[in-house]
């Protein structure tokens, strides 16, 4: 490895720390990597850092002591945020969307790996300078992306309960469920080795009508001795007001159907309560 | 926006082209950001990518012509791959992985962030560079994680086939295939508006055994037009042999079946002929 200049060494920082977001790298680590003084690095990194402050791409934090380094997290700012979610809408609220049952057509925008990034970004918002949970939690099929880059956001690893029960998993916990869609008892399943007692979790999902299968969710690591550290949702419906969890946030509230026309109405969210 | 230093831009620029893999930038959008003239920026580009180059950490493609401009693809190298591979195969032939039914308990691999992500960018490796899908096609659920992972890094959309019909996403098309843990023929769905006749997708899963839903994927990809560039798959079974595709690339060969101590063998796949 030949002597990097200090762009050269900002360059490959920039992309390590971004490779990985909130992974704790050790001025060590980079150090090694070029050959040269942890003095130097640390310049360097306060220069990755406040070049991000001032554009808005994220935050560099720096974590001091012998087990102490540097890491990266995706924070869009406020403006950012907004600019997304109203994107977000403007696409909900496009023709030919509404299926029957009220059902929104929204896979295209959940599974492109751009959209579920900036929206895992945005749910992780809340949790990733404090009251950092140790997982995120969903339920098969449509969360899977968002909540994945949830996780990725967050650094922790995501876990996918399984509706029915997967005979091939080993030992299981069950528990039961309403299905906002089909309005009958479920049962969602997860390996016991999943989750240890103590263990804090995050629940992401992309659709919230009644919030039957979230609570369902928050049952289940009951069940594991886990605790819920909050709760995100892409969409919730408007209606019913009355939802089965108290605490949620969400990017997009659905407003209003105009079945006739095959419109809905899609605004912002409670997002802006939680940043 | 003040005025930015060369350090500043490279970090910004190193960061915004690594948060979006694939993704085509002009000269024109940085020079805007920075209020600097394209040359300066261009320059700062090329500092970046031979930065990457001799660290091996991903590479700068600049696309010339009006239209042109740089984007970023994560490449790991060689060396890379393989101790990641051989991280893989370690933590595959832990005790307690193996299942009733010689199934692999592997969950927590697949739907870790940081492992759904390298695993991603490794499977994308044979198609960014040339014969670049249009898209990433999985079918549901163990897999999408290192689909979407793996779309990621190609920078296309992800589309999931659900297992069964999916009333609610309006007219699908659907088609049968063997199930490899049940012998059964099931059904699989796709929204007739997910995929256009002409397109071209990868198909990715977790784990093969005879290929049994992967030909599934290939035959409703047929329904619709669409051409196969390819499959990659984390886990292929050594045995049977013969499998239901022709071609495939895998990651890991699970080799060999222990009953009595509960153990695993796996080693590494045949990734080697497609990098």
């Amino acid at each position: 490895m030949g002597k990097y200049k200090r762009a050269d060494r900002i360059a490959v920082i920039s992309m390590t720390l971004c490779n990985d977001p909130c992974k704790l790298y050790s001025l060590g680590f980079f150090a090694e990597m070029f050959d040269t003084a942890k003095s130097t690095i640390s310049e360097d990194i306060e220069i990755v850092g406040s070049a991000l402050a001032q554009n808005g791409g994220g935050t560099i934090v720096t974590v001091t002591g012998a087990a102490g380094g540097v890491k990266y997290l995706p924070i869009p700012g406020r403006a950012q945020v907004d600019a997304f979610v109203n994107k977000l809408c403007g696409e909900i609220s496009q023709r030919g969307r509404l299926m029957v049952g009220d059902y929104v057509y929204t896979v295209d925008l959940l599974e492109d790996p751009r959209y579920a990034a900036r929206i895992g970004e945005i749910l992780a918002l809340p949790y990733n300078r404090s009251n950092m949970p140790d997982f995120v939690i969903t339920i098969e099929t449509k969360g899977i992306p968002v909540a994945l880059m949830t996780a990725r956001a967050l650094g922790v690893p995501l876990i996918v309960c399984r509706r029915g029960i997967k005979p091939l998993y080993g030992s299981l916990i069950t528990t039961n469920y309403i299905s906002g869609s089909t309005k009958e008892i479920e049962t969602m399943s997860l390996p016991k080795r999943a989750i240890r007692s103590g263990q804090r979790g995050l629940i992401i999902d992309d659709y919230m009508r009644a919030g039957g299968s979230i609570r369902g969710i928050k049952e289940m690591m009951a069940e594991f001795g886990a605790m819920v550290v909050g709760v995100g949702v892409v969409m919730a419906t408007a209606e019913p007001k009355e939802k089965m969890i108290d605490e949620y946030m969400s990017l997009v509230t659905l407003d209003e159907i105009d079945e006739e026309n095959g419109l809905i109405k899609a605004s912002n969210g409670n997002y802006g309560d939680y940043l």
